[in-house]
């Protein structure tokens, strides 16, 4: 059988990386080999906190070092990747990076494993089919409605059925200021767009503020009302999910285990989970989740802030959930993001994209074009090497 | 008024560290500096993710390296170590270790703080007093009966009156060697003695077997069941509160924010809920869900795993409330656990322990007996040193 030969971690960012909103400017990518097959993930973690993880000199009994738990385990069927998982999680349960570093190498097992078999990720997941998602385009409010209004016809424009509007000043004025951007982001997309709406964190706990947008939020028909509180308020999420006018909450791309997204679910009164399975600890969680949302009536999207890799990896978890419609597609990705992969998912005739039906996540890591972003790390404990930026090889 | 000049972080450890569940091998310490006085706090984290997270380069908005969110901010109140910490967590939401990183530099903010006052952390919490506690010495189960039958008596002879036996075997093989065990430390610490269980999470998420347990916990008298389950399965936690015979349930130390702790508290119907300054993100929020336990009639108990300088901060979080008397309490720390501090938090003629009545955590740091076991760490990033170990001086 199978046994994991090597796992290397590679760092790459932009030259300059901004103090905007936009997650594509660096990432954290694994590759993994055994049996002479290699496989590729993303962690949607902040790089150097996951590397240390994965070298961290062992504290205790629960918090050895990550690599420790993968280096030689033999990988031939998704209970593998499963066993390696449980295995990484219990002997690092006291390093609270984990799971963030996890995700990345669970995306490169099922790469790995689809790779051998010739198979798509989804397939092995138990879909028969991938069905197409309808993409939506993620942007920031304008600074004024007017501009809001152009944004969004902009988007229509080119094609994209569905649009999400965040962050700006949302939630930082008056009730009547938000109300403004949004019949101007309706107005913009026409009567038959798909509206959504995201609130990053703005309300911190505070229902009662984050209710009072609740009418212009109906009154534009927003599908979805994202993450107006602390991700961890369960119970006030749910208190907010009952007030009138009723409009479905969304959120979960903090969830870095099932059972954050279960509670969610549980306790949270969301109509949308989403998952991003750069973060949740990687494909496997991911799906659970997804059965965990078909069986309760809740929608799952995928989180997707970075590369075509991660794209591919948070499409699989729900690639058979036909119902399960929309997809948060990445449209502004910065250079590096975009050098990852030879291909790209692109949007098919109807404007729609779907998970590859080609073996493991489908993508081509393209190593030339990375190179330049390659960032050299060095970590060093007591004089020993413990982490030397790899030579990148495909 | 005083600025935030210098924060130094100083890993230490034992030269050989064990596979066991020992947590006082090493340690993460903070040491912050304002005008002209000198604060220290200990992060419950595994010390190389953490350095990391505190110097790791920005990847977008907010996943800033978190000491940017520290340096040059101005410390006079309280109220600056909770703005402090909320602009630590807005800025490093995305760093998955940053709560850990932060509860040792919440701790040092609060000792420092009472040192520029002259007045204990528990008397700026707005507590009258420090109350005395009642200490548990806790230990692993034996590997027979009779094993644990002397271990139990041993401790209740040193004069401890209460007493946790854990981990080990229990759960592993049938109800019926855990009852025999549980009657042994019955038993063995006398019909006055309080016994406390810890099941290390040996159940995952099934209900069931855990439940298997209870009749036996109901015959010993225990007080509580602690980490039956994993600990995120919140809503298996309450199933199983439900259960007969009934048996307090007690977890919350892999908590690392306040509203997880409130999430045990409203949904997993814990009896007990148990706090680690260190991981929570300091005593911030340990005071938080001190208030909130009090409010909703569950027991504060401090989780601490290592040194006296950690014990002394687990502690203020609930040293005024006086009903919420037991406290756990490290009985065989390792030698760099006890170089840590000078002084002790030692039992007094009743046995019993209380958080020191001197200003700030009250502990005396001792840097030249810690000097022997400080690790040597470089980081470096693109070849500039993002980290290297600092002198270590008071």
């Amino acid at each position: 059988m199978p046994k994991i030969e090597s796992v290397d971690l590679f760092y790459v960012s932009m030259p300059v990386v901004e103090d905007i909103s936009d997650g594509s400017q660096d990432a954290l990518l694994f590759r993994v080999a055994a049996g002479g097959t290699v496989g590729w993930g993303e962690a949607e973690a902040s790089p150097l906190p996951s590397i240390a993880s994965w070298v961290a000199p062992m504290s205790h009994g629960f918090c050895h070092p990550i690599m420790t738990s993968v280096l030689g385990e033999s990988i031939n069927s998704p209970e593998d990747i499963a066993r390696i998982a449980a295995r990484v999680k219990r002997r690092s349960l006291d390093i609270l990076q984990t799971d963030h570093t996890l995700s990345g190498l669970d995306e490169a097992l099922w790469d790995l494993l689809g790779r051998m078999r010739g198979e798509p990720v989804w397939k092995m997941l138990g879909y028969r089919k991938s069905w197409p998602k309808t993409p939506y385009a993620s942007q920031l409010f304008g600074e004024t409605a007017q501009e809001t209004y152009q944004k969004a016809k902009q988007v229509a424009d080119a094609g994209y059925r569905a649009t999400k509007f965040g962050w700006s000043n949302f939630g930082l004025g008056t009730p009547k200021q938000d109300a403004d951007h949004l019949m101007a982001a309706r107005e913009g997309i026409g009567k038959d767009g798909i509206l959504l709406v995201d609130a990053g964190c703005v309300f911190d706990a505070d229902v009662e503020r984050a209710a009072k947008r609740l009418p212009a939020l109906k009154a534009a028909r927003a599908t979805w009302y994202e993450e107006p509180l602390d991700r961890d308020a369960l119970g006030e999420y749910k208190a907010l999910s009952k007030r009138t006018p009723k409009v479905a909450l969304a959120g979960g791309e903090g969830c870095y285990t099932f059972q954050m997204a279960k509670q969610m679910m549980d306790f949270a009164g969301v109509g949308f989970i989403q998952i991003d399975a750069g973060r949740i600890g990687g494909i496997t969680p991911a799906k659970q989740a997804a059965d965990y949302a078909k069986a309760k009536g809740v929608t799952f999207v995928n989180h997707t802030f970075t590369s075509h890799l991660q794209l591919s990896a948070s499409l699989q978890p729900y690639a058979g959930l036909r119902e399960h419609e929309i997809c948060e597609y990445p449209v502004e990705l910065k250079a590096v993001a975009m050098a990852i992969t030879r291909n790209t998912i692109a949007r098919d005739k109807n404007g729609q994209v779907s998970a590859p039906d080609a073996p493991g996540l489908g993508m081509e890591i393209d190593v030339d074009a990375l190179r330049p972003y390659l960032v050299d790390v060095s970590i060093k404990v007591g004089g020993k090497a413990l982490y030397e930026t790899p030579k990148l090889r495909a």
